[in-house]
């Protein structure tokens, strides 16, 4: 199994690094790694880990600016990225972490590990173990931030 | 006839284990299911249980959140559904429920489950008596709240 | 030749039956009809028209609500469709009639009536008789409401 | 050579007519036109023009009205003649006047004609004389209305 | 190694001989050059510079302008730069300026230099010494305006 890692000069802390070392903590799988200028060149990245680099799942990481701008890019980017897989029948994870969901730098570099390290749990068992996460289903997962809670009747 | 079924940890409803539930208290076909972390890695995971599991047709489950950002998740989700659709000749009911369309967590528990039954009756209409739509055709259908009264000259 | 008819259960007229009542006092053309649910399944039922039951054009019918989630659905199914086109070379006349483009529910009935008949003979026109069509270019054609001026210099 | 001409007859002004003129007076190439109902139309009878009628370059004219509802349009258009000449690897020139460009009808009818005959010169620059348009780069073109001045350090 | 320059007759700086300038600066590739109308026409441009003249990168220049329509005009294609890129499993480095972007003329003169100028190196960098990219990841680059600053915890 290999698990390909591709993430910017763009985002303001080393997602790709962070999602290296859980990936290594948790399974014994090869890592291909890439880091491109901003997450709009992530797609084409993931694609060609997939494909040239024989990846079984990307993990796609991206810090989008907190501007309508910028979220316009990480939406272009979302649609490049789920076009991608369907290319190519493998799943990308794609972690961003938007600027404005944290209050600070320091919540923003805690936020964006803690997501990226949860995602690359995610990514090793949908290759791994894909009957955990039936097991999860509809319970209110959420990566970074506190998980929601199950909605009842 | 095989159906599949995907849905999301993400989720606060187990939608995935209602929709298999009513397939199954209404036809006897196979179903098949995987559960995804969130709704935007639903479109590769349906192309798969097209392709490599052989699925007839597919019920794809989500609960997007109710914020702007959210919003744009379900509108890239649905875009990679409907491409995803158009690559495979086979149909995809997206059956989404968006956490602001319920006043509580217990309506919202309500109106997942009953959106999902009556999603999965119509992919099995779909795919075993696909002439009962058309007797339905202009009737003002709506899954979970209340139909639409049919508009006269 | 053959026309596909593509409707929904979600709208509140029945605008499958009227667009083919209008193919059939127009032309003596085969008929395939098919109903999905809703709007955004109306891309891949297209697309089946075509290539399963080789229609030579699709008239792909629906009624968005009024609402924002309504529009972007729309949207979402005006993009497959265009998408769906490029795929297969071949037209697909779509014929949306959105709730809030109507007062109340008389206009909405027989603007959709109105829309639906002109544009069962818009597609009648592309498949047997183009030229006519390039002799209205230009001419502000409106399908249900009245027609626009020509502007002159 | 050939030029293929696709207009509508939505638009209020006879675009086609105009580009196939302006082409006539400019070169000796051949010149396809068809003309469908409205802009959504268009990209599939590029499509068609390209790859049934052999042309080498298409002007793609069209007339968007005012409200939101036809931006949304004139988007999706947009992209469906982006993804057809990918589809293609062949130039479409998009020649869009939006009806609220212009003050008045008189001066829609100018818009329409001037963008329509200087975006011809373009097609036919594309195809014939290519490095004219290096030689314009950064030049700050406009069609239609006034240039834009070369910004300057 | 061969790099691919596409800029348009619209922008109001000679991005595409600025990018040629610093590329020629950097490295010993061949170039190829195209000059298009406008930014929605960069797409196609760019995927015949890969096909047809065998460029192994390609740089995307434009200036779109500072209004709503402008901004959409982007947005498409960037979408279409996107879908390129995945067709043809090649990196597309975009180079937009937005006018609005910079407070007056030479500023905006300033900026589009300075942001082709780095984003040359950038595709220099991407074809020939991948792993310097792996070096500044999370490091907060940024093209023309000032670094962000990494963020940490």
């Amino acid at each position: 199994m290999k698990v390909g890692i591709a993430d910017t000069t763009f985002a303001r802390v080393n997602m790709g690094s962070i999602a290296a070392d859980e990936i290594r903590r948790n399974a014994s799988v090869a890592i291909e790694r890439v880091t491109v200028p901003g997450i709009k060149d992530l797609p084409v990245a993931c694609k060609k880990l997939i494909e040239e680099r024989k990846c079984d799942i990307v993990i796609a990481l991206g810090m989008p600016g907190g501007k309508e701008k910028d979220r316009m890019c990480a939406h272009e980017a979302s649609l490049g990225l789920i076009s991608c897989q369907l290319m190519t029948n493998t799943h990308i994870i794609e972690v961003f972490v938007h600027e404005d969901e944290a209050k600070d730098d320091q919540e923003l570099a805690w936020l964006a590990e803690r997501r990226t390290r949860e995602h690359a749990v995610n990514a090793l068992k949908m290759i791994l173990h894909p009957q955990e996460l039936v097991r999860e289903a509809g319970t209110g997962q959420r990566q970074g931030f506190p998980d929601a809670r199950p909605a009842r009747r």
